[in-house]
C-alpha cells in the first residue's frame, strides 16, 4: 500500500500562478504571512501529513470506534488517534488560521486550505475532527457573546477541547425547519436543552479533555419554521468561573454509525438533557438567529468538503499510480514480447490521467476560491471585497458540489486501476471509495448544493454574477487564441469556448425557466452544477496551461510545465468534452424528468 | 429496507415486445417451450427469488463467509444459504437451460437470462454458485469425454455438484499468457496438477457434497504462453467407477478474500497439489486448447456479469423508490406549507428516472441479446444463425461492460437518493454499491472488454457487423420520424439519430485508427464502449416506446405504456446526451492520454 506525500510541486504552482499567494500575503493582516513563511509551513505541514496522520489511515479503517455504555455512553479512537491528535494540537496545527487574539497564527485562509488539503487526503476521518472544532470557533467568534469566547475559544484555537455542530434530528434532515430539540430558559440566563441529534461528527471521543457541542434547538415561545431556531454551547464538561472543569452536563452519546465508510470518525446519536434536568448551555448571539449563524459555518463547512474531495482524489491518484507503474501484467498493445507495467496500457494511462487532471483541475478551482475568501475579509476596497464575496459565494456549492461528486469518480477509478486487487480491502484503494461516498451528502447533498446555486446564486441576481465570471474565462480563452500556432492551445481554446458558450445558454434558461418553471428549472439543477463545475476547472487548467507556457518561453525546463500543458489538453478532450451534452439536458431535460406520475415509477 | 419483487410487468413487455419470444419458442429443439409455460415458470422464478434469495442477501453479507483452518481449509457459508441452495436444487432451478440428456428441462437461453436477472437482484453472492456451475456444465458439455460427461454432468446439472473456473494467479490476471500451474501426466492417463490459483469464486463451500473445479494449467513440454495451456477437470473428491464419492483430492482452499462486497461468496485462494503428489485431474478435450474452451465459457460468463448489473440496479432502483415514496422531507419548491415524501423533489425525480430509465434499457438490450443466442444456436437456417452469432459476439463485451459499468452510477444513485442513511450499513442500500463494484472487474475489465470490442470485434471485419447493427437502427429511427407529430417522438428520433451519427464516426476512427496508431485508438476504447451501450440502450427504448405508441394506437389504456414513452424520452434527452462529447473523446483524445512520458505522472 502506497503512502502519501503532499503534491508540493503542483500546490507550489498553483499557490504562485494561479491563486496569487503574493497578493494574499500582502492584505492587510497577513504581513506576517511571507511567501517565504508560508512555504516553509507547507513543508512541515507535508511532513506531518506525511509522517503521522497517513499511517493511521488504514489502521484506523480496519480497527473502527468503540462504543461503550459506560459514563452514560463513550466512544473510544482507533489506536494512535489519541497521540497524533495531542502532537497535532502541540505543534499549533489547530488555531492556524484562527485570530491571534484567542491564540491563533491568523496566517491566510488560503494557507490554511492548502494545509487542509493535506491533512484530508492523509486521514479524512482524522481531519474532521479539527474540522469540526473550526467551524465552531468561527461561530463562536463571529457570534458569541465575550464571556463564551473568553470560556471557549483560547481552548479550542489551541486543540485542548474540540467542538461539533449538532443540527440534524431523525425528522430534520436537508429539513431544517423540521427541527424540535427544545431550550428552556432559566432564572439565572442559562438554558435546558432537551433532544435528540443524530449524524454528529466527533460528538464523542477521548482525544480531548472536553467538547463544546453548538446546537441547535427552539425556545418556548419560538415561531415555527427556520425562523424559530436559536443556536446554543453545550460543553460536555460545565467550566468553572477560573476556567477549570466543572460537572458532567447531560449531553451523551448513546450509540455510533455503522458506516460504509470514514470508520475512524465517530458518527454519533446525542441525547440531551436524558436524564430530566436538561443539558447546561447558554445561547450563542440572538434568539432565533441560529439559522443564520449555522449557515455562516455551513458555509465555511461546504468549501471544506470540497477540499476533502482533492485531499481523497490526490491520495487514490498517488495509490493507483504507484500500482500502475509496479504491477507488470500484459504485453504493449502496439507489440512486443515483453511483460510491461500496466502504466504502458493506453486505458490505465487514461484512467490516470482523468484521475491527475481532475485532481490539479479542482486543486486549482479551490485555491483560487480561498484566495478570494482572503480578499473579500480583508482587502482594502470595499468594493474589491463585494465583488471576491460575490464570487465565493457564486462558487461555494459548486466546489462543494463539484469536487465531492468528482472525487468519487475517481476513487471509483482507483479501485479499477487496481483491477481485481482492488476490491480486497487489504489493498487500500477499496477504503477511498467507500470514505468518498459521504463527501456528496453530509453538509447539503449534492442536490441540496444544486438548488442553493440556481436559485440564490444564479437567479436571484438574474445571472449577474455567473455572467461577471463567464467575461473572466473568454479573457482567458482569448490568450489560449493568442497561441494559435499551436495545435495543443487551439484545442484547449475551442474546448474551453464550447464549455463557456454551453455554460451560458444553461444560464440564459435558468435564470428565465426559474421564474417560469421552478421544477423544470430544478430538474436541470445538478447537471448545471456538474456543467459548471467541468467549466471552472477548464478555466483553471487553461490559466495553468498559459502559465507553463511562460515559464517555457523563459527558458524553464522544468518537465512540470509541459505535463501541465498536456493534463490541460487532456481535460479539454476528456472533461470538457462533456459540456454540450450536458446543456442539452439542463435545457430540455425537464419533460423526461416530470413527466410520470407518482404512481407510474 | 425494501424486499425485492421481479419486475415481471416489464420482462413481460420486453419479451414479447422487443426479444421475440414467440420467435424464441418456435425454434427448432424448444417446441415444449411455449410462451404459456415459459410466463408460468417466471411466475415461480419470481416467488423463489422474493421469498427464499432476497430475504438471505443482507444477512449473508453482514454475517460472511467463515474460513476455518480444518481438514486442510474448510469454508462455511453464512446462515440458511445452505438450506437455500437445497430448495434451489430441489426446485430444479439449477437445470432450467441445461440439455436434458443430463437432466436439464432444455429451455432457451432468454428464459434462464431472465431467471437469472431475478437471482441476481435477489441475492448475487448466491447467484454466482450457479453461475459457476453453469460455466463448467457447458465446458465439460462442449468439450469433455463422453466419460467425463457422464461422471460429472448428471450430478452438476441436478445442482447436487457445483462448478467452479480456476484461472488467475497471482501473477496472472488479465494476462492468461502467464500462468504457471502444472499438469503432469500419469501413466494411468490422469494428470496431477500443482499450482496456486487465486479470486475462485465459490472455490470451496459447504452447500454441496462435490465440487468439480475446471483449472487451467500447462502440460511439461507445453509452449510459452497462451497456446501452451490446457484444461482439466479436478473434482474436490474424486469420483469412483460406481459414481459414489472416493477419496478426498488435494485441492484445497488455503484462505479466503476480505472484500469490498459480495461478503457472503467465498472468494478463495485455492492449492492444488500441496500435499506433494499432485491434485488428480483428467484432460479436458486437447492438450493445449484450454484458453479457446476457456473462452467459450468466458463468453457466456461475460454476459452473465451483464446480467448481474441489470438484476443489481432493479434492485437499488426498488429500493430507493420505496424509500422515496414514504421519507418525508422539504416542501415543493414549487410552493406549499406541508412537508412532502422526497420523490416530489425533482432532482430526487431525475435520480430515480435515470435509474428507471438506464435499468429497462439495459434490460432490453441483454434480452435481445439473450434471444440471438437462441437463434445462433437453434434457427434452421444456417446464414441466420451466422449473422445471430455475429450480432452476439459484437454485443457481449458491450452488454458486461456497459451493464456493469452502469449498475455502478445507479448503486451509486441509490445511495444518494437515501441521503444520509444512504451511508449507514444498516440501511442496506451500501450494500448493492459495494457488491457492484466487482462487476466492472471480473471476468475481464471494462478495459478488456473494450480492447477485445475495438480490436476483435469493430477492426477485424472492418466494422461490417457494426455497421450492420447500425442499418437496424436506422429502421428504427425511420419509424420514429413516421410520428413527427408528436413532440416526443421527435425528440426521440432526433437523440437516436444523433448517437447513431456519433457512434458511426467513431467506428470509422477506430477501423483507420486500430491499423494507423493502434495505441491511440485504444485510448479511446472505454469511452467507445460507452457511446455503444448507450446507443443500443437508445435503440432499443426507442423501439419500446414504437411498441408502446402501437399498444396505446389500438386503445389499451394500461398507465405502463404511456411511462414507457417517457422513460424513452427522459433517456433521449439525460442519457442519449452524452453521445457526441464521448465520440469527441474517442477521435480526439489520444493526444491526451498518450501525451505525457510516465516519469511526467
Amino acid at each position: 500500500m502506497a503512502g502519501y506525500q503532499a503534491p508540493l510541486p503542483d500546490i507550489h504552482f498553483v499557490l504562485r500562478e494561479l491563486a496569487g499567494i503574493d497578493q494574499v500575503a500582502q492584505l492587510p493582516g497577513y504581513e506576517e504571512a511571507s511567501v517565504d513563511v508560508i512555504e516553509a509551513i507547507l513543508d512541515e505541514a507535508a511532513k506531518f501529513a506525511a509522517g503521522v496522520l497517513a499511517p493511521l489511515n488504514r489502521s484506523g479503517d480496519r480497527e473502527g470506534i468503540r462504543w461503550q455504555d459506560a459514563n452514560g455512553g463513550s466512544v473510544t479512537m482507533p489506536a494512535g488517534f489519541k497521540e497524533a491528535y495531542a502532537q497535532f494540537a502541540e505543534a499549533g496545527w489547530n488555531g492556524l488560521s484562527c485570530d491571534q487574539a484567542f491564540g491563533g497564527q491568523g496566517l491566510p485562509r488560503l494557507v490554511g486550505t492548502v494545509v487542509q488539503e493535506m491533512w484530508m487526503a492523509a486521514n479524512l476521518s482524522f481531519s474532521l475532527c479539527p474540522l469540526l472544532t473550526a467551524g465552531a470557533i468561527d461561530a463562536l467568534h463571529l457570534c458569541g457573546l465575550p464571556a463564551q469566547q473568553a470560556c471557549y475559544l483560547p481552548n479550542m484555537v489551541s486543540g485542548k477541547w474540540t467542538g461539533t455542530m449538532n443540527i440534524t434530528e431523525p425528522q430534520a434532515g436537508s429539513d431544517l425547519a423540521a427541527i424540535r430539540s427544545r431550550a428552556v430558559p432559566q432564572s439565572d440566563g442559562t438554558y435546558h436543552i432537551f433532544g435528540q441529534k443524530i449524524f454528529i461528527t466527533f460528538g464523542d471521543h477521548d482525544m480531548a479533555e472536553n467538547i463544546v457541542h453548538l446546537v441547535l434547538a427552539r425556545t418556548p415561545d419560538a415561531p415555527p419554521g427556520v425562523k424559530g431556531i436559536s443556536l446554543f454551547v453545550v460543553p460536555k464538561f460545565l467550566v468553572n468561573a477560573d476556567g477549570s472543569l466543572g460537572a458532567r452536563n447531560d449531553a451523551y452519546c448513546v450509540s455510533i454509525e455503522h458506516k460504509l465508510g470514514i470508520h475512524a470518525c465517530p458518527t454519533c446519536v446525542m441525547t440531551f438533557g436524558d436524564a430530566g434536568q436538561g443539558a447546561v448551555g447558554t445561547l450563542v448571539g440572538e434568539e432565533n438567529a441560529g439559522i443564520r449563524y449555522m449557515f455562516i459555518m455551513m458555509n465555511a463547512a461546504r468549501f471544506c468538503v470540497g477540499l476533502q474531495g482533492l485531499g481523497l482524489s490526490e491520495r487514490v491518484y498517488q495509490q493507483a499510480l504507484g500500482f500502475a507503474r509496479e504491477r507488470v501484467q500484459g504485453r504493449d498493445i502496439a507489440g512486443g514480447e515483453n511483460s510491461v507495467a500496466i502504466i504502458n496500457h493506453p486505458d490505465v494511462r487514461r484512467m490516470l490521467m482523468l484521475m491527475k487532471s481532475q485532481t490539479e483541475a479542482m486543486r486549482a478551482l479551490a485555491f483560487v476560491v480561498a484566495a478570494a475568501q482572503d480578499a473579500a475579509l480583508r482587502h482594502a476596497n470595499a468594493d474589491e471585497r463585494h465583488r471576491k464575496q460575490s464570487f465565493v459565494d457564486l462558487m461555494t456549492p459548486i466546489v462543494k458540489g463539484w469536487l465531492s461528486e468528482t472525487c468519487n469518480e475517481i476513487a471509483y477509478l482507483g479501485v479499477q486501476v487496481h483491477g481485481g486487487m482492488g476490491f480486497i480491502e487489504e489493498t487500500g484503494v477499496a477504503q477511498y471509495m467507500r470514505d468518498a461516498r459521504i463527501t456528496t451528502i453530509y453538509e447539503g447533498t449534492t442536490g441540496i448544493q444544486a438548488q442553493d446555486l440556481i436559485g440564490r446564486k444564479v437567479a436571484r441576481d438574474g445571472g449577474m454574477a455567473i455572467r461577471a465570471l463567464f467575461a473572466e474565462m473568454r479573457v482567458c480563452e482569448a490568450a489560449l487564441r493568442a497561441i494559435s500556432a499551436d495545435d495543443t492551445f487551439s484545442a484547449i481554446a475551442a474546448a474551453l469556448d464550447q464549455g463557456i458558450t454551453a455554460a451560458e445558454r444553461a444560464v440564459d434558461y435558468i435564470v428565465s425557466g426559474y421564474a417560469e418553471n421552478v421544477r423544470a428549472a430544478a430538474a436541470g439543477s445538478v447537471p448545471f452544477l456538474r456543467l459548471m463545475g467541468i467549466v471552472c476547472g477548464g478555466w483553471q487548467m487553461s490559466r495553468a496551461a498559459l502559465a507553463a507556457q511562460l515559464r517555457i518561453d523563459s527558458g524553464n525546463t522544468d518537465p512540470f510545465y509541459p505535463a501541465k500543458i498536456v493534463t490541460a489538453r487532456f481535460y479539454a478532450d476528456h472533461v470538457l468534452s462533456a459540456v454540450e451534452g450536458l446543456a442539452h439536458t439542463v435545457i430540455h431535460g425537464g419533460a423526461g424528468v416530470l413527466g410520470l406520475d407518482e404512481e407510474q415509477f
